[in-house]
């Protein structure tokens, strides 16, 4: 199904199942790179997905052998151009780009990347930015702007709240490639599977979180990331009121009440 | 030696030994969840402990073949009753539970979790507030509330304060056990040792904590919690005043001694 | 090429080649023990680094069989022989220690630590302040202050903002070594090479990150560590403006063109 009508080939494919809609990046001959088009097309398939209560989970994946190669650097170059040698273009351009990557973390519904390939620079942050990640085991990761005069310093932000000090600023000081057990080790992805393997392993992960009740679900994912901001004693203070919120929602009520008359049995 | 001397059999229990206080959850056929009796002997244990001098390491442990299994959902669905269908109730328990996770902390004395069997929602909540834990190679690790409509919000606050980002959220949206190893990996927990030995490790451990001077350990943990919450130029500025502070103090004055004495001989 | 004219046995060595200042600590008859002349030479090194143009990056090594061993425990101890018992000298130490630990984060070049044999104590703080490190095989790493009534609080700053907290803390509470493997799987050094090895490493890691657009390195680290400490939608906004900011420089402008063309030869 495609989000945007009005491009020939679609740049984002979405397909629904179960509970889980899968996005995919479809920009293959260009390795998905994130044109303002596609950013565009992320934010309203975002939107969208958040008021959409059929979707439980999503899963992000890529069409073609990358993943996702970034910023379209052929499209940004054409703003040099302008009047203002592009600065109201790439204010814009950044902006876009940060509201579509806080975008996930915001959405009700878990997002799980799907890696394959390559994904570098915004690319890399995308996976970062979402809530949970499988990289199949030829998936690599890199930050590289360094290389070309561009620091990746919006990839950054997701990076480091991902990855130890230490190891972010590797990435983003030396450029080198992180396979996928490296990527893992460090905290940027939550499982490596086969080759191949990360769509089937990431919708299976999705398909179990769209069992559960979806109030509950939208509930914990929002103070997660609320919590994570807070001084202790605040984040007790906020999570309390959530967990009472909660035990008098109906699905707590029915949840815990079929798991005591199970017990009982 | 019961906390408690008003239940027939305490709920938690205390048992010292060369500056180690023992505490044993005391609730096996419970799978020592946490009613509102053991909180309150957990709270009022912990105060006793803050103004405890004889006592410098606490170990944590528990009694049957379960660590904790969280909140004693049977007794919380009896609040439902109520004319307020248990919101007050409920919101008493969370921030009795919050207070007593925020107590460990704010102990004067380092507290270390010696876990074997499962530890689960606020079960795992509380090895994760602990300073330090050793867990048996059998110890289980999960915040299952998700599956029956409860999302572990509050322990997923001590949770997210260990574990890497996207390790957090998988434990929190899939309800999936975490084992020991992984446990240790993932920093949950600091040690693995053989099923059966994480009682007599923490013990060890505490035993080596309780050696030192109960003044610097008390000075350090509370700076530790302190900086942690601050930026880093302030942080560099508050624990400054704590080494100064340090410095003067006479078991500086004598450990330094000590050591410079030792080194010239 | 000595730091500190006045002294007849330089403190601190640096010596450049190829954009690359390696400062190496030289007290090894005090395993280079950070004496308030040695913190005084590096408070003095970095800041003329902060000033020349022609350094890129920054190694900081050490002489002789240990890293770094922390205060200079005799010299501090002379300072109780004031009428104060030393509170204003110890608070001065403390201020220039913490400010030259701080100037590493601060320094515009990235600093790599190149670390062979121990450091402990604010050596170990040494360690986990710069950008990234490389052990030899028989590094060893410890805060081990509470063993001498001296607990590690301003370590505590940078060794928790590397690790995980229980890792930090038992580090902090025990003065257990970790050694080299165990270092890296921590978070505090980014690899582990044969003994011996690390200055070589290190040297050709910063060789790589000199060969890099310098400006656009000094933009990157600099908004690395403002937004680590910002919330998430903040953060997003500062690296927005440093990212369009990046864009108009000269050397993304190069750099972007130089990859496009290269990319369609």
């Amino acid at each position: 199904m495609p989000v945007s009508e009005t491009s020939p080939t679609p740049l984002l494919l979405r397909a629904d199942r179960d509970g889980v809609a899968t996005l995919t990046l479809n920009r293959p001959q260009a390795r998905n790179a994130l044109s303002l088009a596609l950013l565009e097309a992320l934010r309203h398939a975002f939107a969208g997905l958040a008021e959409d209560g059929s979707v439980r989970a999503v899963v992000l994946a890529a069409s073609g052998p990358a993943f996702c190669a970034g910023h379209d650097l052929k499209e940004m170059t054409g703003y040099r151009a302008e009047a203002d040698r592009g600065a109201r273009r790439f204010e814009a351009l950044f902006a876009l780009c940060s509201g579509v990557m806080s975008a996930i973390p915001a959405l009700p519904q878990p997002v799980i990347a799907a890696v394959e390939g390559v994904a570098t620079a915004a690319g890399c942050q995308l996976v970062a930015s979402c809530d949970l990640a499988v990289a199949g085991a030829q998936a690599r990761f890199a930050t590289p702007g360094v290389q070309i005069g561009l620091f990746c310093s919006t990839p950054m932000v997701a990076l480091s709240r991902n990855l130890s000090r230490k190891a972010a600023m590797r990435m983003l000081l030396t450029a080198e490639m992180a396979d996928a057990e490296e990527a893992r080790r460090l905290g940027l992805v939550n499982e490596v599977v086969e080759a191949g393997g990360a769509l089937a392993s990431a919708q299976a992960l999705a398909t179990g979180i769209a069992a559960r009740n979806p109030d509950t679900v939208r509930m914990g994912k929002r103070a997660f990331y609320e919590q994570l901001e807070m001084p202790l004693a605040e984040a007790y203070a906020h999570t309390g009121r959530v967990m009472t919120e909660n035990m008098l929602a109906r699905a707590a009520e029915e949840g815990i009440g079929a798991f005591l008359a199970n017990r009982n049995r």
